[in-house]
């Protein structure tokens, strides 16, 4: 019996970090860490929903949330089974919208309210099949994943046919690396410990606190004061030792050539990528960043709008760490195709996540690329950020500084109802007071 | 007497232009247009306000309206004066709000809202001046329209010395070429007589009648069947003689290698350029295309999210046109940036237009463009599309294919009360019929 989706419900969930600087950077100064939350309710007696969300710092929260009803049409009324039986043709459906895409296209608002759609849909397939999504995926053939990825304005980069061929290379050893991942986890990096606005002495409690969970990688946040990035650095690094993997995150903070002076006195500290040096658009800045502060190398994405924009940061060789969004682009669809082109291209993706829900998902994006596509877990870890997970009814499990593979079915986002009636904007009992 | 600006109202205006297909094109087959409509109200006596549009297809209209009100916090309380003594810090306000930014940056819903403001702020401050915008910029001295441009991410292309330099090097005939534009006006070129959606006879029709007008550049929509563009192109290029500038403009409906090929059989009717060929996003692929259809030219624009694209295909060599619209672009100040990086690199720019509203601004754009930053009208034009003009309280006037120079002091950009009551979405008369 084919399931219909009868209706689609959007909350405006919001937690007040920016209280205890939580989140804080070089830019984003106060983020309140919030959701665009979608449910997708069908006709079917099992009563399972698809839940969704993306990602945002507060206000503008509303505006994703106008966005998504105005994409809901594009949803109500599709049988599961229709979408599911051509995800890129659903994937077009949404992005192709004759008038929606002029506010887009494929970027900002409008791809922000699709990814969330688009992941509910995914959510409610795997609980439909039981299954966690990553192993739901894990489960495909390569035809079968391709079939889910929409090549439009790829196919200089990736053609369908070279796609298939990445997966069929990689598909023998599958069900090995899905043992491994079971038994040993996926490598976590930590940014907690390092927000912007958190004075030395909670560094230090929280850079020991993680090397006593198990830690060996951590993010710190850079900025526009030079000698406060050499000391916070300094003292970061004395902490975690030589060893251990020290990533900068400048947030978007510099110009092109700024970037490259700002680097320079940092490089003593041997970072092992400097992430967001200059605007997340600028795929010749970026380029030109690499070039100049090897051998630190360059990542970005989170603020990378769309599969374009990764398909050129490859193929100028802009970036060594690819760290897409899962809700920054159209959903887990176009990741899987940026997935597809990093490993064409060789560039590790560690996935952007920390804000509410992002390590939910990006632990799926991470299993995927281990267990199809890439093969490899070398100069690749997930990003983790300790807060905010106790809202969620399958929060992630972080043990020994490695991600344990979800094993509920679904896409790990589902929140507590009680979590979603305290924190809705602005009626929610945590913001009333 | 500095002027506090109290209030901020914003409407949902859209015609039902997909009535008659008028701007119908490859991809975007039925467009409403529609313009968030933004006036800023003072407490000074004189009554003057401050309007601003910006351009959409119709649905999502609403989530741009849902933009504005997320940034209008960051305009109502200012004073006029504490704007525009300071444009650059202005645009950043908008652009860099910590929260806010993260649903863009600069870019889609939130910099189309963005560019309303920042327009209605240009507005307001010519109606004080008293004059024409574009003749409130021809007066600024080099060092104050400098002043009004946000540099950032742009210092690897041009800087604020450089900029001055261009400005200062086109200054002494300013007033000559400001003389020449009120006699002779500045060339416009022709989309409405190509829509995708109109039979041939319609278009036959129209491009006898636009010549019959004094055109002499003539723009077609070209799309996904060879045959039918091979055949159209024919058509025109019968009608309009080998000596006419005839243009293409695909709207993103090509991948990279499909954009050649579909080019091919048309460079026999000798094209000047071909327009959006693929993703707007994609500065590597336009680029690419550039090398491949040479003497056929590549433009691009009306898609390009910010100041950093542009930046970028200009670096990367992969336009021979510029095709920027002031709505997706921040507004006014950032259109300034864009011009003088367009002047440094040697790109004529000629401004997206059409839509609502939309010519009404570009004349302004390109008569600054003319007047104080390039200093030339080689290989430019202004698009011209000849409907809804009868919406506007100063109408652009085109006669003999030119654009001339608007009088009255502000952006052209004022409605009709009675059209806004008319088109307003959904409760307007012409809605609810």
């Amino acid at each position: 019996m084919p399931r219909t989706i009868t209706a689609l419900t959007v909350r405006d969930i919001r937690t007040p970090t920016s209280r205890t600087l939580a989140g804080s950077d070089a830019v984003h100064t106060d983020p309140d860490y919030s959701a665009v939350y979608v449910v997708l309710k069908t006709d079917a007696r099992d009563g399972l929903e698809g839940h969704g969300i993306t990602f945002t710092l507060g206000r503008g929260n509303e505006v994703v949330v106008a966005a998504v009803r105005a994409l809901q049409h594009l949803v109500i009324g599709s049988t599961l089974e229709s979408l599911t039986a051509d995800m890129a043709e659903f994937s077009k459906r949404l992005t192709f919208e004759s008038q929606l895409r002029w506010i887009g296209p494929e970027k900002g608002v409008l791809h922000l309210a699709t990814a969330a759609i688009v992941n509910a849909v995914w959510d409610l397939w795997a609980k439909v099949e039981g299954k966690p999504v990553w192993k739901m995926v894990a489960d495909m053939t390569p035809e079968q994943l391709v079939a889910c990825i929409d090549f439009r304005y790829l196919s200089d980069a990736i053609t369908p046919a070279e796609a298939l061929e990445v997966l069929t290379r990689k598909a023998p050893a599958r069900d090995a690396r899905e043992a491994e991942m079971r038994s040993d986890g996926y490598p976590a990096y930590i940014t907690s410990a390092g927000w912007m606005g958190y004075p030395d002495e909670q560094v230090r409690a929280l850079c020991y606190e993680a090397m006593e969970a198990g830690f060996t990688r951590f993010k710190i946040k850079v900025g526009r004061d030079s000698n406060e990035n050499v000391r916070r650095t300094a003292l970061v690094r004395s902490i975690i030792g030589d060893s251990a993997w020290l990533m900068m995150d400048a947030n978007q903070a510099w110009d092109v050539g700024e970037a490259i002076e700002f680097l320079e006195p940092l490089k003593r500290f041997k970072p092992l990528w400097i992430e967001e040096p200059t605007s997340p658009d600028d795929v010749l800045g970026h380029a030109t960043i690499r070039r100049a502060v090897k051998p630190v190398g360059v990542a970005t994405g989170e603020h990378a709008a769309n599969r374009v924009i990764f398909k050129q940061l490859m193929q100028a060789g802009a970036i060594d760490f690819c760290q897409f969004d899962n809700c920054r682009l159209g959903g887990l669809s176009e990741a899987l195709a940026v997935l597809l082109m990093a490993a064409k291209f060789g560039v590790p993706v560690c996935p952007h996540a920390g804000g509410i829900g992002l390590c939910e998902y990006a632990q799926h994006v991470s299993l995927i690329d281990y267990i199809c596509i890439s093969g490899s877990i070398d100069n690749r870890a997930i990003e983790f950020a300790d807060h905010l997970h106790e809202h969620f009814l399958d929060p992630v499990v972080v043990r020994g500084g490695r991600y344990f593979p979800p094993v509920k079915a679904g896409f790990s986002i589902e929140m507590r109802p009680a979590s979603l009636d305290a924190f809705e904007y602005p009626a929610g009992s945590e913001w009333r007071k």
